[in-house]
């Protein structure tokens, strides 16, 4: 560090900063981001007019609307002043029932403008209280919500918490959510991974996880917490009741606390086959017993049909979690001041939306069920269009919004890869952005079963370029499987 | 623990969670609440009937009203649909300059539920930029500003990046602002105090700063960056620009990174005698030499005439700092995937305002202005109030939102507070919240030259009932000096 030099360089940052990775929005976004705006600005060299950002679950970047009575809820919120106009003007604009929704929740919030109680409002807590018990059947405490500023926020919070020293482990799925391996990263904490089997639709083996934890147990890591990712991300599969229970048999028996990460809990598009069950529901089912299993349980805004992600937005709920380490996490949060208010009122409103007889539920009822018809067809299209395509295996998804196929690349692609100084998944989805302007994550941004190679693709494209979307990845993908023929 | 006992409790969860403190929001304000939810549910035994929340700067709590214009155009924003109903009918509700502010913003923002760009809304940080040009009168670079969730996500961010090792060293002002402290407590960091001296209306003493690195060096400590808080918080005193160049000068010869916070930059009440200069306007003009000097500054939304702590916006302006460790930043922005963009939005609105000529100019002068004046004058009478009182001495607010008080205490008060457990200026705070309704902050939260006691106090209750909230304070303190008079 010369005297003229930075103080501050990659060499004298915190290392784990460092060390830090986050692939859904690394290299290759980046670049897909230069490209977009290349072309914004009139550069005619792509042979694509846009970039399609299948790296990430953004659902309203990729045109989908917004839920009409959220945002007239919001919008009411925002600007107090409308609500002061007589209601006849008022009404030409707004359904009473939004004007009703919005009253009471500025009733209980105040300004929206002002810090909130850093849990989050207590009365929005109340309602997602409320939510919870009726989806679970099992009572559900608003003093055991904290509301977050998106599902990460919660998730950091209790990573950081649970945290005590460099050997804490966490088991976490291989693949994975980065959000995780970014996160224990930076906290300096061991991931203890546990894989899921692609070849069973991406299933849990409560055997395989034992295996793990016995390994790492072994190499002296205290393993105390276990991350579930449910439905999958990015493998889309859903866990069955009985897998839930043995994996919380599993965790009780091995004294693990576990973080069910269920931000997908209405992206399930085989509910006959494959309902969403939550930890919190099955874990209350299995009686006094297990009465004592620490979980915490993530929910958000950003996905589901609210897709509300600018926003951030979501809650944590904390199950026999112990008082003092509640106030722990209270104190924690109110270092951060609080959730910002507009997330807050948007898990009021996804937890709460309108129901049979209020005049905006048709509505309501039409956009959402619009949103999650097209989803599961585009969902079914992409695994399909995968799965067709030579050297390519892609299993469908149950839910989340994502498939994770898996792709056995020539020897010289290979060759070119390591010429080219990237993994082969990553040189891959490289070729793809610049040929097709699709963005998509190459798997080893999640882990994959070493030999194995895959990338993570949203489903989101509007579904009236779907057909052209598919076609312009499959020449994409014959033509490279040409150029680097064995 | 026992085979049936919790997992996580407070002896086994992350040490720097447990020891981490923020008295803003501590036991003191966890009281206040719990007062405050007795009286809404009908407890009469408090002689007060609704408790002052002056712990914290949260002006829309205390009946501040948001600044129209913002919320209009962030109303529109919230609803596109809106933007869609004939021009005529819509300009019964909002001014023309709303509607055009809302329009562009959505086109480069496209729809505020969609994650935008980790470092913020690429068109919002090219408007900071310019904001900041027009203040300093030298150039900004929007690659240069990230976008934040309030300034406390920027300033943790910032000093997780600094800390290389807990051998890691900030020079932190006495008092300070607790978020520095906590988040050096969490980073496992160490602090270097420095002290303001009150007897000279909280002013710096760059000589005392050298002597509180010296010591720090010598005991192996790497300090490496120093936080400046201008105006102060809790003191509100106001640098003056040579004492800004003389730590420059001493930052720049010492190697030391400097993090200005910022974020009460128009809460200037004296501007003829004590304006407002930025570290950076104040950098750029003393040239060449000094072009090396690495500079984080931070401002709010929350904070100033516009006081929308709820949205949680801010931003970051890095000045001087190495390409490299931006791009490190921007991956760290990306875990988080993107502060909220509501923040962001207010962000805009605060760096532009309406301009003179535009239709919404008047009524926001107007508004800006009334909140500035009230502001001005409750914190000449709170500074009054508390200066005349027995035992009390006050230093006025040159700016920000605080006095910070100083008060002997009599000897039996200090044994009163020693049988209770309780810090002695703790124990007069819980006096007063009990007495009065009135809720502020002991001054061991922000640190204070040991042997002294103070506390701070907001001067944000309204100004209509300002004389009684006065009156309140001097008979509790009236009766408390009687209770314990030597």
């Amino acid at each position: 560090m010369g005297k003229d030099g930075k103080i501050l360089t990659v060499d004298t940052i915190n290392p784990v900063v460092k060390k830090a990775e986050y692939a859904v929005r690394g290299k290759l976004a980046m670049r897909a981001d230069e490209i977009n705006q290349a072309i914004l600005h009139g550069d005619t060299r792509y042979p694509f007019d846009k970039v399609a950002f299948c790296n990430i679950g953004n659902p309203q970047q990729l045109q989908q609307k917004p839920i009409t009575f959220f945002r007239q809820v919001a919008s009411l919120c925002e600007n107090p002043e409308l609500l002061e106009h007589p209601r006849r003007d008022l009404l030409k604009l707004y359904p009473a029932d939004a004007i009703d929704r919005a009253t009471t929740l500025l009733e209980h919030i105040g300004s929206i403008g002002a810090y909130s109680h850093s849990k989050g409002v207590p009365y929005i807590r109340e309602n997602v209280a409320k939510f919870i018990e009726r989806r679970d059947g099992y009572p559900a405490d608003p003093h055991h919500i904290f509301l977050t500023q998106g599902a990460s926020a919660g998730v950091q919070l209790i990573m950081q918490t649970i945290t005590q020293s460099p050997s804490t482990g966490f088991l976490i799925p291989i693949p994975q959510y980065p959000l995780y391996s970014a996160t224990l990263t930076l906290l300096d904490a061991t991931p203890v991974p546990y894989y899921l089997y692609e070849n069973k639709d991406w299933a849990m083996d409560v055997e395989n996880l034992a295996g793990s934890l016995r390994t790492a147990r072994d190499k002296g890591i205290d393993v105390r917490a276990m991350v579930v990712i449910n439905p999958g991300n990015p493998t889309g599969q859903c866990l069955s009741q009985d897998t839930i229970r043995h994996v919380i048999e599993f965790c009780h028996k091995e004294r693990i606390i576990l973080l069910a990460d269920e931000v997908y809990q209405t992206n399930i598009y085989y509910p006959e086959q494959r309902p969403f069950h939550s930890f919190k529901k099955v874990l209350r089912s299995m009686g006094a017993e297990y009465k004592d299993q620490e979980l915490f349980s993530f929910h958000s805004v950003s996905k589901g049909m609210v897709g509300e992600c600018g926003r951030r937005g979501g809650y944590v709920e904390c199950t026999n979690i112990d008082d003092a380490v509640l106030d722990q996490l209270y104190k924690m949060a109110s270092i951060s001041l609080c959730p910002n208010v507009h997330g807050q009122i948007m898990v009021d409103l996804m937890t709460n939306p309108p129901k049979e007889g209020d005049p905006s539920y048709p509505r309501y009822r039409e956009e959402y069920d619009a949103i999650f018809e097209s989803l599961k067809r585009r969902a079914a299209l992409l695994a399909q269009c995968f799965h067709h395509m030579e050297g390519m295996t892609c299993n469908d998804a149950e839910g989340a919004l994502y498939v994770f196929p898996q792709i056995r690349l020539p020897k010289k692609a290979l060759a070119a890869a390591k010429e080219a100084g990237l993994a082969p998944d990553a040189f891959y989805a490289f070729e793809m952005l610049e040929k097709t302007g699709v963005c998509v994550v190459p798997g080893s941004g999640f882990g994959q079963e070493p030999g194995t190679l895959h990338f993570r693709s949203t489903f989101l494209p509007p579904e009236e370029l779907f057909t052209k979307f598919c076609a312009r990845i499959e020449t994409f993908h014959r033509e490279f499987l040409d150029k680097y023929k064995d």
